[in-house]
């Protein structure tokens, strides 16, 4: 089917059928001019190629998937728009796949690309340390993956990360300079790398400036946003004297805006409060909330371009050692939250 | 490959070929006790199909994918997540596209996705009324799809919409009421049915009222964020006496707000602002943004539902009008941003 349709295309064009062929796949052998012919032919032909038998024989899908915790995070959003600016770039697609912050859901996932479905996968783990069997499979399978901002750092692949100790340390300094005298760092997960780099960097700066550790809060608020609310909702009752809250993702900070509308506790009077976040409105909330932003396109753009280096030097062995690993800068943004 | 690993799971569970086979695939045959052991070994001893053998086999690729025009909107996190539940309890994958508003490369996908690789698709459009020779494709292919949310009128597919019409007037006759002298529709695209029914109900309202047509402002702010941005800052300078909005989406209200706050207009004082909204900061951002709400999740649940039967019912011809077509309603949230 797919070869009469290239030698209708081949004839119609008065060119050879391995021309054509070529030009369908974008080889460099091809002339753009000749590529551009072919490709606007085939369109107004209505030409598809099988995409299971081309993949099988091309033992190529051009298509990348993303594998993320979740969609309602504006740091993900915008990661996969910097994922997609290259993918576009090299006409690939790219497949988003949500493991709702579900391991199991996430080894499924990965077990379900395991053969060849993908050129390649980037990954921001929902795993735990525990449960990395399924990283172990595509290493031996040799599927290139990469992965970003949470990272497993018992596998051996490439990662791109921010520096979540130290924006820890700096968003933690902050409170502490803005006269907190509480301070609770508010947990997403104590099994997830990013986060918990966040959390060294927030007692790392307790412990210099030596706060007393009876007034140092680690609160795992979890994934599960009925519970989450609860568990912060309870924290806040009776409320710490001068608190500081550090939260470690921004749906729970935006969950103790809620809170803190609910029963009345005034920021930045009573509690003071900065976030990791990258959400759009967070100059414009009451109060406007103080941040430390991370490089999210960025994050999305180099992650691919090593994944597609990846791809290309697929099969090369690379020693371990000269794996890639990009840390990217997050930034403070000081705002009413945290006003004195 | 396939065989092999099923004989041997057969071998180990003293089962038939035929039984493990069906219980692989989980027909209504097998027990469930019996498919949960077969299933247990399989994970065990890392059983894993051929998906391209497998799919052209079965004719099925237990996927389904999810064309959105972009990813940064909190509609669309929800809508997926009710996608996903439905998805869930069938043990299908889902797959989501991004078109980022991009009719070209919406074709692109929609053709990319024209040869089975999914078994079935759930289309929000970025399309315009002319070019929809794509989703006649996916008609005469028999691939099974359905539009949410923006929904392509020429073409014969089950739809699941909002009431926009009806949503709209009530935002219109709620700016009427707060007392505003001028009236402007922020919208996205004059070609998306979803936002032209949002304005019509929009122009009805002011019609009902008798609002002078000068005060009535219609403004194409586009898809473009800088593009928009300019447009709406353009509009606000001078800025019309008692003005309100009725913003088509929450991102041009976003941007309305920053706006208003770097030109000092005062919310809801000079300006008083609605929004279509699934933001979960709309009741948090200074002021709070009165909103009407679609039942994101419901939406993405009741697509899902109807996309799953017409994957069951594939090759029974319908007629036409039988097509399903849900409307389900919004909610209005008044809050300060559109106080008196």
């Amino acid at each position: 089917m797919e070869n009469m349709n290239i030698k209708k295309l081949a004839k119609e064009l008065n060119l050879s059928v391995s021309t054509v062929s070529k030009a369908l796949h974008d080889s460099y052998e091809i002339k753009a001019e000749t590529k551009e012919k072919v490709l606007a032919l085939a369109k107004q032909l209505n030409y598809q190629p099988n995409p299971f038998a081309s993949s099988l024989r091309r033992n190529s899908s051009k298509t990348i998937a993303v594998v993320i915790p979740e969609i309602a995070h504006n740091f993900f959003s915008l990661v996969i728009n910097g994922i997609e600016s290259i993918a576009e770039e090299l006409k690939y697609h790219v497949l988003i796949y949500i493991t709702h912050e579900i391991p199991e859901k996430e080894e499924q996932i990965i077990r379900h690309l395991l053969n060849g479905r993908v050129d390649g996968i980037l990954i921001s783990s929902s795993g735990t340390s525990n449960n990395n069997a399924h990283y172990h499979e595509l290493v031996q399978k040799g599927i290139p993956f990469v992965f970003f901002d949470r990272a497993n750092f018992d596998v051996d692949a490439p990662r791109v990360t921010t520096d979540d100790y130290q924006a820890g340390f700096q968003a933690t300094e902050h409170l502490i300079k803005s006269q907190c005298k509480h301070f609770a760092f508010l947990s997403l997960s104590n099994q997830m790398s990013a986060i918990n780099h966040r959390k060294d960097g927030f007692l790392a700066a307790l412990k210099q400036y030596q706060i007393e550790p009876s007034h140092v809060h680690i609160i795992e608020a979890g994934t599960d946003e009925t519970l989450s609310f609860q568990i912060i909702r309870d924290f806040l009752q009776p409320l710490p004297v001068s608190l500081g809250i550090f939260s470690s993702v921004e749906k729970l900070a935006i969950q103790t805006y809620h809170i803190c509308k609910e029963i009345d506790i005034m920021i930045p009077k009573q509690l003071k409060i900065i976030s990791f976040s990258n959400l759009p409105t967070a100059a414009l909330l009451n109060p406007a909330l103080s941040t430390l932003t991370q490089p999210a396109f960025s994050i999305g753009k180099e992650a691919a371009l090593l994944l597609f280096q990846s791809i290309k030097n697929k099969g090369k062995i690379q020693p371990i050692t000269t794996l890639p690993n990009v840390v990217l800068k997050s930034t403070l943004f000081i705002r009413e939250s945290t006003k004195m």
